[in-house]
């Protein structure tokens, strides 16, 4: 059983993801054991590092065994969250919200998608759901009750989009947007996706390789 | 002047264009000056926190007047690279490229886009720009030295279309796909962005509110 995980730091939070695809893709090449000397080769941690990372959920390694795959594939996907299906609406249908929406694997993920919304393109359908139209929002909400919004509004329209989630209750936010929506509702459960600082970020890399 | 920046490490690298999208907005709403409280109070960072990540870079503050605005967007800018215009392609024109491909503002980010590229939809376009064929990626980068490569197709493909990059001398990436560029090439400069890892870390914080 996994130990109670208050205190987890954010950083070992973050890497959870990436065991977990990993492992994914072990198991998916039929590898059904594999030591924390081997998993650490193949994702650039220290084994130490791993142990660590692991120890922090209960362990899950067995001395002289190493890993079982699908068991720690299994566990961590259950810390992760992945067996529940938090219902999901996404805000804004442009491009970005459109390669959301068709481009993730949300059912896998432990996401339910229950609505697609624009303030334009109302009726026209993505991955089978038709849009439907912004201005209806905190109606839908308060009828289907989402827990989780994905905002890929641009930053001015996100401000009136996020205030009218949050009274009707809806305080899980995957925000595309610059919208900074913790600093405005500071009992939000918030996850940004900056796009723009992550470009810049590589930038950065590209300009002072050579310093 | 900017200090030479040889050891500054991935976390402050990694907020700087976050400050320099908290100056853009004072900029634009006129605000010229701004202490080091100020700023700290709107970016929820501590004021000391600040100080410590621009000194990195040679300071710019002046005691007892805070930063000038303007003076602070533009050094940053110029740190960052925004000043460039790094010859770069987009791979893969799924909904993701194609999201990229209209939704960044890549001009002001310091990157010129010069081909879109899809093994499919050759010749539609895409924001006033035709896809190519992938199968000529390899001449095209022979002929026009693009710098940069942003990867938009599944990870089963990546490992191919990197492969052809490299061999033509592109070793910059901005990874959208799984597939781990750096572990395959040590020598290449990536930012990935694993969306789905942060959709699994959203989870992970919803899952455990109230642990």
């Amino acid at each position: 059983m996994p130990k109670n995980d208050n205190n987890i730091s954010m950083s070992v939070i973050k890497r959870l993801p990436r065991y977990y695809r990993f492992l994914g893709n072990l198991k998916k090449n039929g590898i059904d054991r594999i030591s924390s000397k081997e998993l650490s080769a193949r994702m650039g941690l220290t084994a130490s590092q791993i142990r660590q990372d692991l120890n922090c959920f209960g362990g899950f390694g067995q001395q002289g065994y190493g890993y079982n795959v699908s068991q720690l594939y299994k566990e961590i996907g259950t810390i992760l969250g992945v067996n529940n299906a938090h219902p999901t609406i996404i805000i804004g249908m442009g491009n970005l919200g459109k390669a959301i929406a068709t481009h993730m694997q949300f059912a896998s993920g432990g996401f339910d998608i229950i609505g697609l919304f624009d303030c334009q393109k109302v009726g026209v359908k993505v991955n089978g759901k038709a849009i439907l139209n912004s201005a209806n929002l905190a109606e839908f909400c308060e009828e289907n009750k989402p827990q989780v919004a994905i905002i890929c509004v641009p930053e001015e329209s996100a401000a009136g989009i996020v205030s009218t989630l949050v009274k009707c209750g809806v305080t899980n936010f995957w925000n595309f947007s610059h919208y900074d929506i913790v600093a405005n509702y500071p009992e939000a459960v918030c996850e940004n996706v900056h796009l723009s600082d992550s470009l810049m970020t590589l930038n950065y890399q590209i300009t002072h390789k050579d310093d």
